[in-house]
């Protein structure tokens, strides 16, 4: 009786895998885990060093990732049939042996696993670890708590309409925006529309060797990496 | 040179704490952690049978819990009281010792760590070690994916009024509601009049043995422990 095990490996640094994912990894004899075509794949590169000799590795490459609008046909298209494609062949090696899926963060926050999992579950024994999220780990690089007390956080993506993302920007105490990548400049001009710019910090690579921790309104739009966050910390009380 | 290391031990697993808050819990000569007078303090539970013989323990009791109004002048006057007396004392240690301080969950994240972060900045050494959260750990007890693709989640805490609740409960795709104990009646009335109430989870003691995952709107309301987030997931795709 096999099973899929969707781990959490948290934020980028191997040290903050928990102590269930760092032993589900060392112990698998099947590891799966997405990647774009022609890179090593974030949540591959987490478990470096760990997996066991002779564990069998099987990359997902996305057929597409950003060259195509993330709503268009031809995305959706390309995309669910990789999905569908993937579920197959994970349930097929799952009827008699444990695959483990590698997820950078917290699988079911924001995490591509989801996509398998709707389509798994059901057909084959299924587990979910979760993992430190991302925007844990960038908030702790800024040395700053992002919510006390009453404040409200709201999680924002940076492929919402720029309206919405400044109407949302201006009614949270604290902030967090995913996916950013490309959607920066949309971003900082939402922010600064709602009043929030000189308050917004961009955490690139959080936690990993390649860390930056950065005030929005101070770096170049040109310059951001896909393994960012951008922040907005809640009020400190008096 | 002595330092204050907090550590994040996450939802309440022992298992999913990170390797990195295990090593320093296991390593450690003094830890502090917060509890209520009387019981053993939820972080403290999480670290049973892993502190070393002879580590000196400092259980940092709260003068008042919910015995007053959170914003009442009395209750934020012993409150800052109490997180001024264990600044002073921990500040005094961690000249030459190394301090560990005990948070349950993610410790920048609603951790009442932050009080004396806020307090201890810039006159010793700090760290903070981030820890899968409360929440992390409840939406997975769900078996069901919390944010899909551009879903807004809104971090909510039961403690602020109803109307407040109710607009933001409406005005969001995915919902985590923390500190609800005695507010739930009221979080109930606010899911129910924005509508979401049938799709509301609550899930006590969440990755724990005493962990209960329930519908809000099945669950009798005199019966929810102080440990339970309410719940209600974003939109899967069609």
């Amino acid at each position: 009786m096999g099973r899929i095990i969707c781990v959490g490996l948290g934020p980028g640094d191997p040290e903050l895998m928990s102590l269930r994912a760092h032993r589900l990894v060392r112990e698998a004899q099947h590891v799966a885990y997405f990647r774009k075509a022609g890179r090593a794949g974030q949540a591959r590169r987490i478990v470096e060093g760990l997996l066991r000799p002779g564990c069998a590795e099987y990359p997902m490459e996305y057929p597409v990732t950003t060259e195509l609008p993330f709503n268009s046909p031809d995305y959706i298209d390309q995309l669910t049939a990789f999905y569908d494609d993937w579920a197959e062949r994970l349930s097929a090696l799952a009827q008699d042996e444990e695959v483990v899926v590698l997820c950078e963060g917290d699988p079911f926050f924001y995490g591509s696993f989801m996509h398998l999992h709707v389509r798994l579950r059901g057909r084959v024994a299924l587990e979910v670890v979760p993992g430190i999220t991302g925007m844990s780990g960038c908030w702790t690089a800024t040395g700053t708590p992002i919510t006390w007390s009453d404040d409200v956080l709201t999680v924002l993506t940076g492929i919402l309409p720029e309206a919405e993302l400044t109407r949302r920007m201006r009614d949270s105490d604290a902030l967090v925006v995913m996916k950013t990548g490309r959607n920066l400049p949309k971003i900082r001009r939402a922010l600064s529309a709602a009043g929030r710019l000189e308050q917004a910090w961009l955490v690139a690579h959080g936690t990993s060797r390649q860390q930056r921790v950065l005030r929005l309104a101070e770096m170049e739009e040109a310059d951001c990496p896909y393994f960012a966050i951008v922040l907005v910390h809640g009020q400190a009380p008096a």
